[in-house]
């Protein structure tokens, strides 16, 4: 297949733009950030290896855990595009538990403050983006551009245009990765000396079904419904059409020892009983045995930077599990963060894009591991007495003191605390309890040790005064 | 530039042979891998990237703590190639650790049994297995040959032959990579689902010094010696020709504070004063400002091998920092495994691959850990009293109890317990010795009970006369 190369360099208006800006990946995160930095006046090239998606028929897509709390809208809000989103996205305000009986139970997100999360279809979203990114004067889009290499000495990338069968190499005063988990820049990144890097797949993987519109309004609006089964789950979130988009989460073995179609309707008539009716047994059997489950990947960096202008955010820098919701969120505040070291530096890229990785990596680290605890969490420990008490405490002291005791999926999902900040803040909350659970327990044992002292001292007053009496009664016989 | 491409199947002398193999890269543990398949009856061709060095001047090469201990000698004594790689090799019976002031203190490694381990030139070492190899029937050594890409699907790799400037795409029933920490073949396996990786740099770097054959002499013989400095160290291996291999462990960042000659030569004086004569204030300065100093790369796989015949070894499947002293000994502990799987499964090469990363995972773990551990060790422990404390009792149990009681390094070095095993058995020490600690605190506790007891009621005892006589003096006066 023979090949055209052709090297260009992105134009930058010198009269208006602060610089040029290339993003790779045209996702969400990818979508956002060009949006973003052309608000601050670069002149901006996006590269998305997929054709548009506004112009293909929709596909079935990843789409699990797209929930979007305060982190993104605070991204969001930056250009202006938080109430639109808003628009399309549905509200829950908390789990609601289906256990094995069929009955249910809604745990609030945020029972004091009433403020909920939001179901926001993946597609919508980054529709929503590209049209805003498009719109910025010195944006260009470009589909079906698939990052080939990066060159490191020379500050450059190439690309391939699948349409022209095209090698192009371009430049700019800043390199922004944004291509997924999978990233073909941190590729080159990690092949950098003292580039630490982890990939982790977790022994779980997950398969997408479905609750259609039509059976959908029999399941309880405005919450993340969870099916928590100890060592795995189900969830379902809501879509604007009223249909669920319903995730199974299972250890993979699990998933391939269901091999009949008996197998699986037992199961699910064992395990979710209430779900067989509303996913369908047949619509359920079509789509378990015609798809395959999809892995989960944790992700983790040294560095987000590589020379002066290169930078990678959103998944390609940390991509997480999806139980904490926080995947997409963490996305864009990358970008909302890079905007405000953007700010602070004047826009000195290598000075920012330095500070980006010193001071977000213990924040993104950080989230990771809270996305692994948090598949405990919803598989086993909602349902646990001590998970319910500690809520419950948790709530009370929030309610009390709102600036001092802040949960930490409040923390998390409704505050803009710093991702290490909130699991200090936890730390913190775990000493204070675990002190005053001591401090009761010494509390009744002095109690106690009072009470028999109590006792003690009123026996031995006795025995004393029946000891005198009989060496009284002993000295009155002997001097008679 | 032009090049050809030509397809290569490895020619199988049906007759004799077991099957095909091809090992990636000519390293220490590629070539004994070449020797141990050929002697089991395999047709083996081996591929290494650059030229074949007993064909080549000697060039500057890594060759930090290349001691061989009872892993790396049982792997060699399988192919009959113990004692010869002995002869070239120096005992060294434990470390001699160097103080700030000049004065020394060895360490034995084994006081009890008298075990030494061995250092031996990586050349050396080198050479006798490759020599070894290219005795054996059936064996090709190639050099020069670049591993360039893996086809999983058609179970084919390609190589270039940089001399020739040709690729060839071979295949064969089993396909090793045992081309070190920066693996090609483990690139290929590490863009696979559910392959978990990492890999770790940790913040210090190393840079080889040396210390000359004239001046070697007054280093004492058979020792590691160690320059102990709490966050940081230098150590020195003998080599064969009397000099000494002399490696400085330090953070980058204090690598790089030294930019002058006063600088370093201050640092010197102050930190290493002994070293300094030894090595040569010219000399010295002249290799420190030369060379950069090396990262250090921790490596771990969640598998070892990818479809029914690919497979890693060595630092391709678990690179580690230098300190146990392990790299090596764990690489060739990986080819007699393998041929010790390969028995087991009677030469069945899908069951052997996936025995071995089930069986071996663990151990490599935990030697990947140990070594990054045993760096505190080396830096700090080795001086503090807590450390000798132990190390002492830990000689008398061993002496006493020689087959109950195998200290942690006794195990990795002087036994073929596996890896997890050793650490499980140190767990299993700490908790007795925890225990028995605890043990003699209630003992002497209850002791000093005891004794206030035996006091308090003799107290007591004659508090009770005393007050007998009181009262009775009391009714004799009130009786008068």
């Amino acid at each position: 297949m023979e090949m055209n190369h052709s090297r260009k360099t992105i134009k930058e208006n010198k009269e208006t733009s602060k610089g040029t800006a290339v993003v790779i990946g045209g996702g969400l995160v990818g979508a956002l950030c060009v949006c973003i930095l052309a608000s601050r006046g670069y002149t901006v090239t996006m590269y998305e290896k997929r054709s548009d998606l506004r112009k293909s028929a929709f596909t079935r897509g990843r789409s699990i855990n797209l929930a979007l709390s305060h982190r993104g809208r605070k991204a969001l809000k930056l250009i202006g595009l938080e109430t639109k989103v808003l628009e399309g996205a549905i509200p829950m305000k908390g789990r609601l538990l289906h256990c094995k009986r069929g009955n249910t139970a809604a745990v609030l997100y945020d029972p004091v403050n009433k403020q909920n999360i939001y179901s926001v279809g993946r597609n919508y979203l980054n529709q929503v983006l590209l049209d805003a990114a498009e719109k910025y004067e010195g944006t260009t889009l470009l589909f079906s551009h698939k990052l080939q290499s990066v060159n490191l000495m020379e500050n450059t990338i190439t690309l391939w245009n699948e349409k022209t069968n095209e090698n192009i190499t371009v430049t700019a005063d800043l390199i922004i990765g944004a291509d997924g988990a999978f990233s073909c820049m941190r590729n080159y990144m990690q092949k950098q000396l003292l580039f630490s890097y982890s990939q982790k797949y977790i022994e779980h993987g997950y398969l997408e079904l479905s609750i259609p519109r039509e059976r959908g309004d029999k399941m309880e609006k405005n919450h993340l419904h969870i099916w928590p089964r100890g060592t795995f789950m189900m969830i379902a979130l809501p879509n604007q059409d009223g249909s669920w988009t319903v995730t199974l989460f299972m250890p993979f073995e699990k998933f391939h020892s269901l091999t009949t179609q008996a197998e699986l309707l037992t199961f699910f008539s064992d395990i979710f009983p209430d779900s067989l009716d509303l996913i369908g047994k047949k619509e359920l059997v079509e789509t378990y045995f015609s798809n395959e489950p999809s892995p989960l990947l944790s992700v983790k960096c040294s560095q987000f930077h590589m020379g002066d202008k290169f930078l990678i955010i959103g998944d390609a820098a940390h991509a997480m599990v999806p139980f904490y919701g926080q995947g997409m969120n963490a996305g864009f505040e990358d970008c909302a963060y890079l905007n405000k070291i953007l700010d602070q530096t004047k826009d000195n890229i290598k000075d920012a894009i330095e500070i980006f990785t010193k001071t977000r990596k213990d924040d993104v680290h950080v989230i990771c591991d809270l996305a692994l605890y948090n598949y405990t969490e919803m598989c086993d420990l909602v349902t646990t007495r001590t998970f319910k008490i500690r809520k419950c405490i948790d709530n009370i002291l929030l309610k009390l003191m709102p600036d001092t005791w802040m949960p930490l999926y409040h923390s998390v999902s409704f505050s803009h605390m710093r991702y290490r900040d909130c699991i200090e803040n936890r730390h913190w909350q775990d000493w204070i309890l675990k002190n005053v659970k001591f401090a009761c327990f010494i509390l009744l044992f002095m109690i106690l040790i009072a009470i028999i002292w109590e006792y003690l001292s009123d026996a031995i007053f006795e025995q004393n005064i029946s000891y005198e009496s009989t060496v009284i009664k002993q000295c009155s016989l002997r001097n008679q």
